[in-house]
């Protein structure tokens, strides 16, 4: 799953994506050198030490031809967002429907030139979902720097091996790209754990022959697949950029495919894998003098369904409040995309588990159940949170939709001692639903 | 999951019911400051220690205003069942639908009064279903102590977290309390785990100036929902009776709501929450010799799917006997309302895990795939089951229904050496179903 | 999960299957005292060591009357496939629907005889699928002896205990059979671990008053059902051949009974619980030049999808190759049954995690999305892998069906730095799908 959200001239070298979970990735495809990456676990099967959350900012580099990948733990960049690209998913028993025949120069016949499978657009604000185990490649075909950002949920039930994100390059040399950074500063703990994570690409541990013949291709060819002396990295540049067989953009874009709500077994060929949260004008939630929201879902987006998660875009204006509420059935990730806002995350002890600025290229994780309240700063606050549950549900606390206006006031009046007119005044004062306005009138009102 | 069971006066302070599962608690919401809570895991990602189980009773007192909370280490209590209460569930995003208006006094003009979301009525007998997340209070509006028996399943898919059951409070302040009582002699890996477990209200992290904006209210009402000095515990009295809005009780009890098989996120707002297990008249197996069982699955109440748990009433009169069976697809956590009996539980060891009396008040947890066997005492035996698995499925060892029926004489014959008037014997001398009578005649019989 | 490929004429002893799985078990039902059983952990909590995989060889026997249980460490045989039998499965709320009548010898009058669960056949190439918790015995009434493979997936989410393989059995006394084996060599570890996975069966835990009260027999006959002298092993001679009732053979083989798709609570009485997949005439994929691959997954047999595992049958001629492909949403778990061959087993490591020779009678475990190639030796090579999920789905690296097929050429280009000529052969030189004849032809094509 990801979010792009800035351009690029390269080509993000094809990455298997592994049915692994609550890794948060974000990647800068780009000529720039510039790409960011961040490993997370949300839920493990060991205790959950939620005591006190920290704000996350990527800490390593590693640099690609084109990119770069960071870890969340040190640096801190600035992002700017605006984008779009192309995308291709190789899954298994669909049809090659792209094909493209040319015009032969000594005559008017036409020759076969490639077929390949459907390649989708992205811009900014896309969500793509990838099911697990399905491979994919992705080209910045935009003018400026891409950047996405990439949730893989190993707790997700489809992950059958353990917790530890993975990661199968079909092609590419990353592991030895790696060793190269690492030796040049990074702690021997970090290159421990990313030796384990990550490595050649899967053709490197086949026998170079057996490769030939599943081919039927020269042993040198076969010995290309597996990149022995590529230092390119996993992002790479392509000159006079990328050919591929796809219909007009335009059209594309337009075209809103019908899709049936069914898994990943039946119409996964024709399954839409994207959607776009970014426009406010598929707004869920809206309030002019605060902000918007914007989720998407499995009932919007049906492969979420089989992915078991789904997302959501939240923008406030300078100084507004998104309702302090719970996640009933879901982790969020949260990643701000930009401006800057104070975020409080509660549990059940007196102490806020977070209490804090969280500003752009920040990422922070909010337990279920756990309660959280934002407010923008004066430069407003968004960002894009990752859930993981298919239809992720919150309980807010305070507003129209809130626990404390389902009460009876007498509930009230006797759980918090406090007057009728007070009880009156926690459940109506706030007659918006979840973005509220900066300036919080005390006005008590009388009716719904 | 509740099983309510006695009446009180009380106002159950409001408990954000988490997601969590497997522990297995016991409340008795009443006037006379008596109430009970338990914990145990069922299913962990550890080992499972099965080799012996024993009857679990509650150990550890702390006093509310209006109740008390035991844990079930070492005291042995008998409870008095008899019932009925209210119930309020939030539920985000469903409307509030109970409204009322006032008579104004100055003339004939209907002033708005309260409305607030859906209150449902509570007897002897009934459970409560409650998805995971959503908060809710309770209500004891009958003459006599209430008794509650909830349990929560950590080991739940709806879980995220890990395996520690976690309460979120939305008023009160449940840690000072505990403390409190902690004090007055409790071990200290009591006070340890008690620490970790619940706290605070979910409001006592936040900074009350966020508060107050965000509910529009001042900080002094903003610091009342943090209910810093409120020592009253989690059950409180309500002087002068709760006074809320709701249809006539007998109205209610009346109405059989029609319900669709569908999960929380379609109708939630209009789903059945409750079914009564206790009524003779609903019971499912019924030998006027031997008792009778009633289970409640999500054939019948529906939201159980979404939890995952069923319930199974049972009575077996003097000296009755319930069939041996295994539970092939949940775990049985047993808790008897009323008498005494005698129960073996056996794996594949050569020893019974638990050969022992269980009376009222006692708790039992059997295992999937464990056989049970129990038999009453001189004065009947009466107990509600709660399974994982919300159409949990059981295979009697003896009677009508069960394994050894279902073979052939000849496979008996030779798995056991036995003689085929044997084999016979053992098939069809037990004509009940799984409640048997407790005389039993060894009369041989032909037929089916 | 078995499948069942030789005959015998010995009586399995009654098995209640338990809800565990990621055990692979293979029994052998004969007369001549052989039977394999192996136990193997496919997928954990704890962290999965996949840097390198072995060929699993059975290691320890345990005599029964009838047949032996093989433990995969040490000893390596060589099994002969072909013969049949039938198996009973007693699954509760299912009636007896089996009856048969006897002519008295005084009269013309019939004479109930016996009655009892429907019993199925079975034959070489069999797949049977159990719901975990349900009881189930076999007989081989073939000629030769049989081989039985079952496969017990632990972590399934049916299984709600710990990861520890259990069996209860409801006849004969497994554990004093097993000891008397130990003290005949094994090693210490070996008791341990089989002391606490299996132990006397089910009856022998209960009191023998209260069996004889619940089965209304005498304490002989019920102490009979403890089988507490009963040396004979869990696989034991049935004199003269067991007489059950059941519909002639052809009868039942060629009656393809329709399914409705729904789970064990609803029509499991009726569901179809077995299938073959070594008829050629099934075959998925077949290729004259190659061999053939016949899956058997829930869309061809309803009830996987409760059990969520499914089956692949595999034969390779002489030197022929499967593609190299990963699994995307299951652990892969291949015993062969004839021949042998050369695989290898990548991950994301430059070294292979498995390459090495398989043959006869060896098992092996390819964890979800590594990557293997399989290529048949001089006699062929065949196999049936059981998989954990009950539409199990694969993505070739190479031939028709392959990723690098869906690629566009000009990403092959620059992913791999190779130039247009050979990406397109890497694309089209094999354009067979999964199974590749031995004698690959490097020509170029130009069309699909």
């Amino acid at each position: 799953m990801f979010k792009s959200s800035l351009l690029s001239l390269s080509l993000c070298f094809l990455v298997l994506a592994y049915g692994c979970l609550a890794q948060a990735e974000q990647q800068q495809c780009q000529g720039q050198h510039q790409q960011q990456q961040q490993q997370r676990r949300v839920r493990g099967q060991s205790e959950c030490r939620v005591q006190s959350l920290s704000a996350l900012e990527p800490a390593r580099r590693i640099e690609s031809e084109a990119g770069v990948t960071e870890f969340w733990d040190e640096s801190n960049e600035q992002f700017q967002c605006a984008g779009r690209g192309i995308q291709g998913t190789m899954i298994p028993g669909c049809p090659e429907t792209f094909q493209s025949f040319q015009q032969s120069q000594e005559g008017g016949s036409t020759r076969f030139n490639d077929h390949h499978q459907k390649i989708q657009s992205y811009r900014q604000g896309d969500i793509i979902a990838l099911p697990a185990g399905v491979a994919h490649w992705c080209y910045n075909d935009g003018e400026t720097p891409l950047v996405a950002v990439s949730v893989l949920d190993t707790s997700n039930y489809a992950n059958q091996l353990d917790q530890n994100p993975r990661k199968f390059y079909l092609a590419g040399n990353p592991r030895q790209q790696q060793q190269q950074q690492q030796e040049s500063g990074s702690s021997y703990h970090h290159q421990q754990t990313q030796q384990q994570r990550s490595g050649n690409n899967i053709f490197n541990g086949f026998d170079v022959n057996i490769l030939a013949e599943a081919f039927g291709v020269s042993t040198e060819t076969a010995r290309k697949l597996q990149s022995e002396n590529d230092n390119r990295g996993n992002i790479v540049h392509v000159k006079n950029g990328l050919q591929v067989i796809r219909p007009p953009r335009l059209e594309e874009e337009e075209r809103q495919q019908e899709v049936r709500g069914n898994g990943l077994e039946e119409t996964i060929c024709t399954t839409r894998l994207r959607d776009n949260i970014a426009d406010p004008s598929r707004a869920d939630m809206y309030n002019p003098k605060g902000g918007r929201i914007t989720s998407l879902n499995s009932q919007k987006l049906p492969i979420l369904s089989y992915l078991q998660l789904s997302a959501e875009r939240g923008v406030l204006y300078r100084n507004a409040i998104m309702a302090p509420h719970w996640n009933l059935n879901a982790h969020s990730v949260i990643y701000v995309t930009r401006g800057n806002g104070r975020i409080q995350v509660v549990g059940n002890y007196k102490q806020a588990v977070f209490d804090g600025e969280l500003h752009q290229g920040q990422l922070l994780i909010v337990p279920q159940n756990f309660a959280v309240v934002k407010q923008a700063g004066n430069d407003g606050f968004e960002w894009v949170a990752f859930k993981t549950n298919d239809n992720a549900m919150s309980s807010p606390l305070a507003g129209r939709f809130s626990v404390i206006r389902g009460m009876p006031e007498e509930v009230l009046v006797n759980a918090y001692r406090i007057s009728r007119a007070d009880a009156r005044n926690l459940k109506y004062n706030r007659e918006e639903m979840v973005v509220f306005g900066p300036q919080s009138g005390s006005q008590e009102r009388a009716s719904a």
